[in-house]
């Protein structure tokens, strides 16, 4: 029974699975961080990344002839198979390791370079014909090649994950906005009565907070399209052809889909990492414009009857184990659960952003994962609230006319013709006393009748004053 | 005309203005770091502090003979002139100079060398009788000095200026809470309507998370008692008396009316700050309680119509420069407006808490400057608060009795008559019915009127089953 | 064949996976939050708690006479299933859910009901004869239980995993400033050679820091110890027997091996949870501290010969993918990783904090899992630390000594001989020219080789001056 | 003796006194909120951008017939003087008030209405010919206004005072970068000896991370443009004229020389404000590209002799009031300590910009302060370090030139010639033997002395290898 084969590196022997392609440095990591296993364990987005770039790399070398062809065409054919998802067993560590992120980016020089020669019918550990560090790192570091998987795992996560999660979102509260363009209600400023405004005037305003949010985290994104690759070692270059750079990232680009470019300064590429800072905050303006929403949700659909109630949201489950027949915004407070994450998340990145030192920052790893956790959670919370809460929104008209009916605020429309002072005199009037608006405006002696229902028309003052 | 003399220091010679007391460092110090002038000068906290640390010092030396008795004299009678803020306008640096505070420290000894020179009848800058490296910091660096003014800055604030701001509120409050103690209303969990408190339960509860954040205060101002004097340069006291640290501390305690000692390990009294990231942190956890007790406030007195509108706020102020008659919760506002900012400088605080090296951290004046304005902004807010919102806080007796008779959630005490799910029937059946809880009550035929109004007793719910 | 069976709640039916203890509110769920799935599952220290909880809980009740005895013991049995660990795949809800945990306080509540009908040879989803809500969840409401179990939960992982974790850091650190406790150093401030410290020393104000931080999280922990057992829906503790909550409290401390008690305030206990803020805020302290000294150690050991090279860490892995021989400070980094990502979670702990209104705070989740995950994290990677770096720091002495013979700030045990401005002149001159500080220093004529050598003793200088 | 004047609003009468020109709602403000007073009064980018806002307002008022032409010339008048600072004395008002900024907006509409009635001949608080909300304030709001001036003055002091001080540092760093272009030195990741670089690419990744870091505040400055003018109470733009928003913006545009208009959808303009928030988050970009400079900056200039030391920078003071002769990088220190501060500002915005609800975010004016103080210590604390810092940083060419005729990981050239593993090798054989690189190399038998000379050369390793 041979469950355990030999690998070696420039330290010495080590023992590693005989069914797993790693090789002795991730062995060693395994051993030396179990720190947050199993939560830690890297996703999807950046083992992808990582065969994306090995990929690139390839190709490029092969290109560029540094690779020969053969050993280059046997390095893509593994790192096509951790593209696609069928070797994600083999990358067992955890972002809490060293942190340029080498030994994962070991870890994917070791599993490709084992699964190549397993290709080629060599024998696994024996760096032939594929060497892990010569072959499949060819022209590369960890420190260049560890944040461009980052800054390739995160744009495809943008643009896979996000993009839709936030559009069907974005896209149902647009199509509500127009729906409700003429439901006349109540205002608030301060929490207090204000003057009228239209529902869909109402959530308008949470569609363009939307809409500028995802235009920042889209710019932010540009500045991901940089890619540290070509910088290998301190970001000079050593070692690696003048071309390889550029011509890597626009291989990387063309599997990805994206419009991938060598970073113009390799030196920051390595040693910071503020494009990823920039997009984790335009992740945070996301959830506080999300929150922001939802928050206004909830309170409007607040009551059933000791509240504000003038929205109706699905019932999707018994609120209370205690209260029979309760319903809660639910879907309201996930949401905004995970925007006080995304807030941790954008601290975490933003401080780990300020501790580079020299020609590296060595703060990568928790750098991305942050990243894409806030991507990821973003982005189901949106679609999850958009199914459980947003498609089902309601106004509740009865409730909507009843605020409007008794509000106060609309005494606004006489500023034009009576003056602020005299304005503000009806609208105590009517507090005071518990009349209506246009019982104290008619009481005052100020305007008649006929002048306040020409004057106060809730629907006219949803929109600047007409002119002829 | 002589407007400037000359000051000297290891460096050479600088002009200082003649009407000035301090000396060569100091006005280096203001060439230097223009930055945030002049908002960022130091006040009267940190001023008093150096004063009171530096007479403590030289009265410690002189027990120890380790300062002339007459020298010491002088340096305790210029520093009593520190202590009353008679010589702040001798203080002239800003936060944003050398981490260590180095240039205040030498901006005390500076200062309170010349005064001392000028009480001897001497002549400013000529360091005679009384030098401000060799008497007046005698024993002393400002690796140790300026933590311990922090310690004694902040200590001082928080006795003299948080407690009796916070203090008020938080009387007013309670006394609110007794007198409101009987007045049923409804609760709210979620923002939706839940079963029935006493507003003195709620205002309570405010109550309970204020007392409980400033004992956390009060825990973590604890180890601010301990200070780093004695350790002088690196921690180790070379250069001080044995027994100078201890004995300073106490003397300093003295003057100060605070138990004070010198702190246990040296070396982290330099190099980390804790106990003020500690006090940061119990400042922001006030600030949190205090931001939900106004964000409760602000809801509560939402409307006056189209709201909540359960308690009733005093009008100070016309809110609203367009919608005449409005009232807004402004002191509310301006209470959770210091509670973001103190989160901000809490996060400053903790953030320059790791950036110590070795020896040394040199975030200290950015640190204690931050502390102290989260002591200032919360204890002013608190009175404001205090005495324009909370002293006429008073409940809207009509709309807490209709919203009252209007709550389905008192169902809940059917539960241990006729279990949650037929109870959940009931209050779903008047919901969508628009029937009072009785009336489905009794429609299901599962209780009689006479049942409902012997088991749904509003008063009674507001505390648990009682027992014979 | 039969893969499904039909659960009901008070919203209907619902199919469930007929292998799952779980009822239609976790299906529900399940269904309506696929947030985060499957990171964000709740772990084991959540699920324990639970149990604990719901065991408790029925060993009240039942002592109190509101379940009769073999409806209790029932509970009691499939709650110790679920503390033992046996039903972990049966809680399948992540975090971000509802915001006051209802539906894994549901979760509970059903499974354990199932579990226990299973027990009595009933059938599943009948709820005979343990009906969900009115046994297991008896005399309790989700706004109660789910914060008791977040207390149970954070306090059981600071006694089994934080304690031991850290504290096998910081014995060994403790032996290692023992150990060294006469290798005198240079000290540094401000990154700029300073007076000597011993490496004892030095190691030690890391100690001293851990053991503060420690000590601050302990005192935070203590207010953990109150339970929001007992208040029910809203505070009031509406439907539970008067007695229910202390004793409740007291048998899941006899399960837990705690002192809990059930909270003084419930009020406060339900709308806001400011004992995990401040826990949230002494694990950042302990981060804090941690990052210091993690930075200290790899400073020390950054060159080997182009930085300070005075430590020798362990060499664990192959530091890179391009440099061969490269040796990297791994651990450090891992650990200071941890520490922005404690920052990070500390930040959405104490945004999530503020946010309760009237009743409850609905960002509960979010907060416990947070404190949660960084304690996991601290625990591990100080223990990685430990073991891959602590134990295996060395004094690199040759370097040590070089640095202690070109070291100038010794000049400063000249001040109390000859003054601070002569002193300073000397090391002036000593560093301009290239000279020795002793050289420089009897070229100044200001004292004699044989004054030099007895006043400039670097050991003596670790200490206070001597006093005879 | 007449020191005071009555001045009226809709509440009533206050007294004012009689050498201000502010008004009743200004007077009660200074009562209300006597909160951290002096250091939070606004300063002169606020005032000069309400002066801004308001002549802007009466000449787009006048040429659309809402203001007589008189009227509005005094308007202009007054304004004018409020650009000019003439009357900065009359804006005594706190950042802590209501969170519309409705006191600071009054504040402007009295001070104007008083001088413009003064300059007309009138009598102060007649508001005749002059009144200080139906003609300053006409066609407006608090709520569109204050935004709108919290965009002005962030977008004048982004131009005219960061833009200066950070570009002045920026070009002393680029300029450094090409006078160093060739000082080949080592390179560091890790902290670790690394391959070699030239000075000026380490300068130039400092360059490169301030030029990204100006381009995101530019980018998030653009969505400071969008003005909320013309939304007047809750964004429907009630009473304004049609074509005020933008032709007031057009105005405000042509007196503050910025491309203004008013923004697209005015409900999210009132609501929120994430272009202030994407701004701050920039800045904090910013700052940690800063911080991750200066930090370098600092560490290169550790020692002088136990430290990296191969950066000398100025000597601007003594850097110690115990160590004699010791220098400090006192710059440095400011600059990281402004970087904390900036991040807790951006805490503070972005935790502000998410409690907006309904029409209305209340925290305008916390939110504007914290930006505008992030500004000012930036571009102050870039000049300092300019001035006192950069142009003065030279390299230590001794001390770099020893730095790298001793480093190992030039052992790096020789991959590519015999493959990672045996140049592994090598450099563990220099290292634990205490050899050159050379002598190891040449001693490993894999390569001749010839060799090793033609591959090892430091200046070539800082650029890729070069191809035929």
């Amino acid at each position: 029974m041979n469950q355990v084969r030999m690998e070696t590196d420039s330290m010495g022997q080590v023992e590693v699975p005989s069914d797993r392609y790693w090789g002795a440095q991730t062995q060693r990591s395994i051993h030396n961080f179990p720190i947050g296993r199993d939560t830690f364990v890297w996703g999807r987005p950046v083992i992808k990344a990582l065969g994306i770039l090995k990929k690139g790399a390839a190709q490029a070398n092969a290109e560029l002839g540094e690779l020969p062809a053969d050993v280059a065409d046997l390095v893509v054919r593994a790192a096509d198979e951790v593209i696609a998802g069928d070797l994600d067993e083999h990358f067992p560590l955890v972002v809490f390791q060293t942190g340029s992120g080498t030994q994962s980016n070991m870890n994917s020089n070791e599993v490709i370079a084992n699964r190549a020669i397993e290709l080629a019918g060599g024998e696994l550990g024996s760096k032939t014909p594929v060497h892990p560090n010569d072959h499949v790192n060819r022209g590369q570091s960890s420190n260049d090649t560890f944040p461009t998987a980052m800054h390739i795992a995160v744009l495809l996560e943008l643009r896979d994950r996000l993009e839709g999660g936030v559009g069907v979102l974005r896209d149902t509260l647009a199509a509500k906005a127009q729906e409700h363009a003429d439901v006349v209600k109540v205002g608030r400023t301060h929490l207090q009565d204000a003057t009228p405004i239209t529902l869909g005037q109402e959530i308008g305003g949470w569609v363009a907070q939307i809409d500028y949010a995802m235009g920042q985290v889209r710019h932010a994104g540009e500045g991901l399209h940089e890619l540290a690759i070509g910088g290998t070692a301190v970001g000079t270059g050593l070692n690696a052809h003048p071309r390889f750079g550029d011509l890597a990232a626009r291989k990387m680009g063309e599997e990805a889909g994206l419009e991938l470019r060598s970073a113009e300064n390799k030196f920051a590429a390595l040693s910071a990492h503020d494009a990823l800072v920039q997009t984790s905050a335009a992740l945070r303006t996301l959830a506080g414009a999300l929150m922001k929403m939802a928050n206004d949700v909830r309170w409007l659909a607040s009551g059933p009857r000791n509240g504000i109630g003038e929205l109706n949201i699905p019932e999707n489950e018994p609120g209370s184990s205690i209260m029979p027949g309760k319903v809660n915004p639910t879907q309201a407070e996930a949401l905004t659960m995970v925007a006080t994450r995304v807030f941790g998340n954008d601290a975490t990145v933003a401080f780990a952003g300020t501790q580079g030192n020299f020609q590296l920052n060595v703060f990568k790893p928790v750098m991305v994962h942050a990243v894409l956790e806030s991507i990821r959670l973003l982005a189901d919370a949106c679609r999850a609230f958009n199914d459980g809460c947003a498609v089902g929104l309601e106004p509740n008209t009865a409730r909507i006319e009843a605020n409007l009916a008794s509000n106060l605020m609309q005494v606004t429309a006489l500023n034009p013709h009576i003056g602020y002072d005299k304005a503000a005199a009806i609208a105590k009037k009517a507090h005071k006393e518990g009349l209506t608006l246009r019982e104290a405006a008619v009481a005052s002696g100020e305007l008649s009748e006929e002048q306040f229902d020409a004057w106060v028309v809730p629907a006219d003052m949803t929109q600047p004053r007409q002119v002829d």
